[in-house]
């Protein structure tokens, strides 16, 4: 199995270097004296450290099912099973489906795509537009495949928002067909300015809504989830089951403690949107200042701006700017076929603003370097 | 997939019940408060929040390469991969190897035989004797398979330890034929009198060796590891990153600081093989007084009693004790053809003097009742 180059990017990287490769939210963002607090609580009772069930704990999916409520999409706890994050979800799911076919946007993320082919999906990918899916190209795709995964808020890595029209097309085609959606959020709630109604709320009976806690709190404390009716759910507790018990207490409870305020919650969900919309406006403009050839769609939310450097083969200028410190993804790594040139994924959560200009403009004198060649 | 049988069990007690069934460790044991101020300390750095390497925290994997160099068994840090408990680290192993067959016990541990299965592995199973598997039986199955699964310390379900010679005579040959054993430790900590050596420790690169904190500190942590050498290593990091990106890091760090004071890890584990001693020959006693008929072989370490009542359909006489809020497992779940009917293993961990003997004579009286249909 070949490892994800973003990962191993990332293992590579030292404090020196200006990272815009990994989806990493900003360290100085987590609520780290919240959480210090709910977890000095949650260590008060002994069963905190047992053995427990593996869908979860159970008033951390309650409180999981009222965010959908309050949605408008009628969930209960045990339409909940917490997972080892979002990750975990995607493998529990396609184990269960493994063998099969599976249609995906091109690009996408690039973490779905490797545990898919672990679990031997024959992977079917439909081009992704300005305003989501094609789709045309997705009925002649899920036609064949019956199951398709997608990120229709602020996807990764282009930070594609599907719109109103082509998320009830989706659904539509999906109810009329038969099979099933694998829908992943982890991105939702960082909205800029407003939510969208997911597509899983439309097909509620074939859809499985992916969640995760680790872009609005804290990635390290792997805590995400799957919602999905009762019938689809069951078997996948067999599943988790059967793969590592159930997922971390300790960090199940914290979050469980550290949500019981939830205003405290909102609060610290809105700062997120606000600095992360002040990130974006920030990077996009020193992006038209620095690199005004980089061809892209301003994203309405979550943490990447993804475009294309016509004529600029973006792997190439990842080398050259490796060496002085700077990484991106180049935009190839998210297709199957690797063939996408061009393009590039930049993450703007994680920079400074200081390491922004440094960054880029290191980026421009590669590129400099690279046409000249 | 079929669910396990112990942990269904789990989900259906009540405070109420007395369980001998799942292998929990008392609660009361559970270094919380030191865990607590570990907790406390972890969260004064927000770099703890953010995500990390696949392979686990470097300070926890060098702690554990530290253990079994104290053993003797020369190891480095980047020879161990962390894992979200050792039924994760089953979960890789077996998916790197999936569709190939494996040697077992009969009887061995249910969880390992469910994840196996899922990884449609075909299990060939080797009889257990009192010092351990049998040598005859293991060589034609080995032979077959080149890819054994063995728990040679205080068993699970039996409790059995593997004798000296045994160990030597598994290792000599795995290393003549080739192939590679898993070793899975989880209690190889928890001896009453002596530590054995691992059977890994002679055969380094041809074996997984699997370690927990489950046992020892505690189990809603998912902390546990594979110690391999490196080449067997390094491609189930691969795998462990398609799977769930790294293991919950809040769990590594709050493990790692509490290590950092070994002396009092080592008193614990002193105090953990004392007090689990001593809970054994209270239980062991009661048995022979109230459940003379009972064959066993006594446990020397770990927290399982197994044995056999003559004549007596366990599944039966489990129904009869549910009623009357007491359970334990009977062996023929421990077994893949699920037909030895009069085995029992009782967990004499997690229950209180009162209960044992509650307990227990629950179980005579529905053993009377059950003999006399």
């Amino acid at each position: 199995m070949k490892r994800s180059f973003i990962r191993e990017i990332l293992e590579h990287t030292t404090d020196q270097t200006i990272s815009f490769a990994g989806g990493l939210p900003d360290e100085s963002l987590f609520p780290l004296s919240q959480l210090q607090d709910s977890a000095y609580k949650v260590f008060e009772d002994s069963s905190l450290l047992q053995y427990t069930i593996s869908q979860g704990y159970l008033h951390l999916r309650e409180k999981i099912a009222a965010f959908y409520c309050e949605e408008g999409f009628d969930t209960t706890s045990d339409q909940i099973l917490i997972t080892s994050g979002s990750q975990q979800a995607l493998d529990i799911i396609t184990r269960f489906y493994n063998n099969t076919n599976i249609t995906l946007e091109a690009p996408s993320y690039l973490g779905a795509m490797n545990i898919f082919e672990l679990n031997k999906m024959k992977i079917l990918t439909v081009p992704l537009e300005k305003e989501g899916i094609n789709i045309d190209e997705f009925k002649k795709s899920f036609k064949q495949t019956k199951l398709a995964y997608l990120i229709p808020d602020f996807q990764n890595p282009t930070g594609i928002t599907y719109t109103e029209k082509k998320r009830i097309a989706v659904a539509k085609y999906i109810q009329k067909k038969g099979g099933i959606l694998i829908e992943d959020s982890p991105y939702s709630a960082l909205y800029f300015e407003q939510a969208s109604k997911s597509i899983s709320s439309r097909i509620p009976k074939q859809s499985y809504h992916l969640g995760s806690f680790s872009k609005v709190l804290a990635p390290a404390m792997r805590i995400g989830w799957i919602r999905a009716d009762k019938e689809l759910l069951q078997p996948l507790i067999a599943y988790k089951e059967a793969m590592d018990l159930h997922t971390n207490s300790v960090a199940q409870r914290i979050i469980d403690h550290y949500l019981n305020n939830s205003q405290r919650y909102n609060e610290h969900l809105a700062m997120l949107r606000e600095v992360n919309k002040a990130k974006m406006e920030f990077f996009t403009n020193e992006l038209e200042k620095i690199l005004p050839m980089f061809r892209y769609t301003k994203p309405k939310g979550g943490m990447f701006v993804y475009g294309t450097l016509v004529g600029v083969n973006t792997s190439n200028l990842l080398k050259m700017c490796l060496k002085n410190d700077v990484v991106f993804v180049p935009g190839c790594e998210f297709y199957l076929d690797k063939k996408a040139d061009n393009e590039i994924r930049f993450n703007f959560t994680k920079t400074t603003k200081e390491q922004v200009v440094k960054g880029l403009e290191i980026i421009k004198k590669s590129l400099l370097k690279e046409t000249n060649l």
